[in-house]
């Protein structure tokens, strides 16, 4: 699959003065969003580094539309929105209650430790459903 | 001024297992960027909160270029590259040895804590030097 | 009820250069837990805060005997071990499959906004069951 | 030396929705100052990593005793309170304007990546003056 749905509680520790959800949080999330996209697709993160790929975000795009508060269940759709041999494209949308409250987009690479473009995996791609 | 200029030590807690600053900890700098630029201009952000005049970021972009290693020095260049009444954009170098690590930009919007829109500060503008 | 048990994924995010999860994310997790425990015996700590009712950390003990590591699920058990009218104890137990990885226990006073000391809330002692 | 003192200014992010730094953001603190009293003694914790002798907090105890705020600018003092071949226990007073906010203490072992205990480096024990 190339989409997936996590829901998401917001964390007290994630949230600032102005009582909502800090905007540096947003990125966190979306991390967790890949993280179970590649589970669902048969991939484990954790086993890409043992085996020396990682993956480097190279890019990261917000618009915060609207305000997360401390508690709320947020629904994160992450989506592989394209994928080359040496970067992938995902897209995110955060929402409550059907209301959208952030779009994103991330750029990947997939380099080993020593910093070497790798080849992006392919469980990683969403085409091994 | 509209530009102004910080040093960041890189915090063992900001990184991550690949042993560079994860992607989430460069929001929170550009934050202290502005913070530091907005003092530099007379302003305070803590006194503005309590006259109700909050800073909502409403748009992120960040390029990473190169990683930041824990116990690095880097430098941040924070500019206030367009401003209206209702919103502010920054920009952000980050910097090791003259070396670009990443550039960023934000827009933020001045709002009161019912979530009306506010005049953007003049402080925050820079114009006040 | 006294005690309540809640899962956690670790997050990359959370872990550092070693590998394994940052002592300072576990009493974020420890928080998760306590948020979850007062809802279980039918409170809630947004709404306590909208009432004016703070809980302020004023202890904080950890023992950690074994790392957590990115992408483990972990079992927290968290216990109300004693109360009074102005302070509550805590006490926590971090598992994975069995495997104890740390303890830890918090005190809290109930505090409203001006600072000063409120009575412990009933669910909050999880003595409403 | 074996005592060590910093400035930190309270950034916004580590600040929560009661308007003061979050419980979390004090360990994240107290490793700063370990990091700094040990470069105060010649020693560089990333060239201890680098050499297979990485840190381990096993314990941590904070007394927290009035709020920080965002913006603040806190004292902490760092000590080596006792070192075994084994064991190096700080202990940590953060302070605003001369009143004392926190008090803590934290135990750590030296360990290498398969998990072995190490013999505490002399520049940690702050012997080296």
């Amino acid at each position: 699959m190339t989409s997936h749905t996590i829901e998401i509680r917001v964390r007290y520790a994630e949230c600032d003065p102005m009582g909502v959800a800090h905007h540096a949080a947003f990125p966190i999330w979306f991390e967790m969003g890949r993280t179970e996209l590649l589970r669902a697709n048969g991939g484990d993160y954790r086993a890409m580094e043992a085996n020396d790929q990682l993956l480097a975000v190279v890019k990261l795009d917000v618009t915060y539309r609207s305000p997360a508060r401390y508690d709320d269940v947020l629904t994160l759709v992450t989506t592989v929105e394209k994928a080359t041999r040496a970067k992938v494209i995902h897209t995110y949308a955060l929402s409550r209650d059907g209301v959208l409250l952030a779009e994103a987009s991330t750029t990947l690479a997939c380099i080993n430790r020593a910093g070497r473009v790798q080849p992006i995996p392919e469980a990683l791609l969403g085409i091994n459903y």
